[in-house]
């Protein structure tokens, strides 16, 4: 079944943002709604103050480690070899601190980034969101590049866990999104054809693998994330949860 | 034939380095020794000044736009669609600047990185260790993630054209390193075994990449560069080319 959007709830184009330049005109009401984690749904700001400290209070490094970790973990992705990914981001602030002329032993980066990614609040729109969008009857799954045991704690800590019918984590298959055999094995544990599915994430990176994948995507403007420019438009573009639970009131 | 390394000349270990803990102690002579370009030959910082002007003079955003680089080549890689590297760099410029709040249209993104790219001088190292290195009767190529026509125009720029025998872009086969299938077709294309080869780089996700294809490897610490701390450690770790072609000097 087809369901025309609502036009004034799409949040149309935001120009400001380099890949937002419109929208599509129809999309089907998806079957399962699947969340990425880091980012869409928890605060990675509240890692600012150990990773901060961890690199002589140098603020401006956060987004240089977290960019780094995503691109060391594609790095094993595509050279074959596994690493968890606190362990890819202990190791990515042990090369940024040492770039920028910082000693830093492997045991103070640990203390600096896993305690704090397992202690991370969810934004506020979050948990409003996920139970309008539950009450609406989508189910709703989540897909991480966290660990099985890290997003079950991180969910935990953050009053998550009832939220979803799914949880997701690619550590059984060993490949990080945005790989499309992320995506496509996702898929297969839930069941849904890739046009049933709709990927919500924060990160250009995860709405263009997504696409790449067939799934339906909704892009969520947190502050400092972008759409890829030279990726397609996505479905959605919202700057909340709350937003796209509006959006996506549509039965 | 195997040759002994000469222990003193091989740097040993770099214990500021987070990846460098010891150096293999016999290697066998490569056949071809295979360089990485931008920044592994070429000194990227003379790109600060026009990427810096481009982003409201926040020079410390500089490698944050060369990961974010980086890290959109993989996502490309892994979700099958190609684009060129000069692209990538410009989306990922107008990522950055919009993260951090800073209006830049795409015409400014090309104008303050494409030029650039073009006009990028050799380290002051690179010359002579080359030339050394073909006196020694080694084979010297190089596999970039530029473009073919891009690092053509590169190398023009620096006067490296006569140094190589090979040049090779990972452009026709559309995949970018580290992937193991970019080391994979850049050996058939020179026609040697993966331990005939010895990939030179100042990354140590390219490190990482050539040692999961089963080449020899060498680091070359440029400033602000570092080892992956989960890659095994090289072949050789030296602070620059000359020390790569004495250390190589085994024949």
């Amino acid at each position: 079944m087809f369901h025309l959007k609502h036009p004034p709830r799409t949040g149309a184009a935001r120009r400001s943002n380099p890949g937002a330049t419109s929208t599509s005109a129809i999309s089907e009401r998806p079957d399962v709604i699947i969340f990425d984690v880091n980012e869409t749904l928890l605060d990675l700001t509240h890692m600012r103050e150990s990773v901060s400290t961890a690199l002589n209070s140098k603020q401006e490094l956060l987004p240089l480690w977290f960019t780094t970790m995503l691109h060391y973990s594609l790095v094993g992705t595509v050279s074959g070899r596994f690493e968890e990914f606190g362990a890819i981001g202990v190791a990515a602030l042990q090369m940024v601190a040492h770039n920028n002329g910082i000693s830093l032993t492997k045991e103070d980066a640990q203390s600096a980034i896993i305690p704090a990614l397992f202690h991370l609040p969810a934004h506020p729109d979050v948990k409003p969101a996920l139970q309008a969008l539950k009450q609406q009857g989508y189910k709703l799954a989540c897909l991480t590049n966290s660990s099985t045991q890290g997003v079950k704690r991180q969910f935990e800590y953050a009053g998550l866990t009832d939220c979803f019918d799914h949880r997701l984590s690619i550590e059984p298959l060993q490949i990080y999104k945005p790989d499309r055999r992320a995506y496509a094995w996702a898929l297969g544990q839930l069941n849904v054809k890739p046009a049933q599915a709709l990927m919500v994430a924060a990160h250009g990176w995860d709405i263009a693998g997504a696409q790449a994948a067939g799934m339906q995507t909704a892009f969520v403007a947190r502050p400092g994330q972008s759409l890829y420019p030279l990726a397609d438009t996505p479905n959605y573009n919202v700057t909340d949860l709350v937003e796209l639970a509006h959006v996506l009131d549509i039965d």
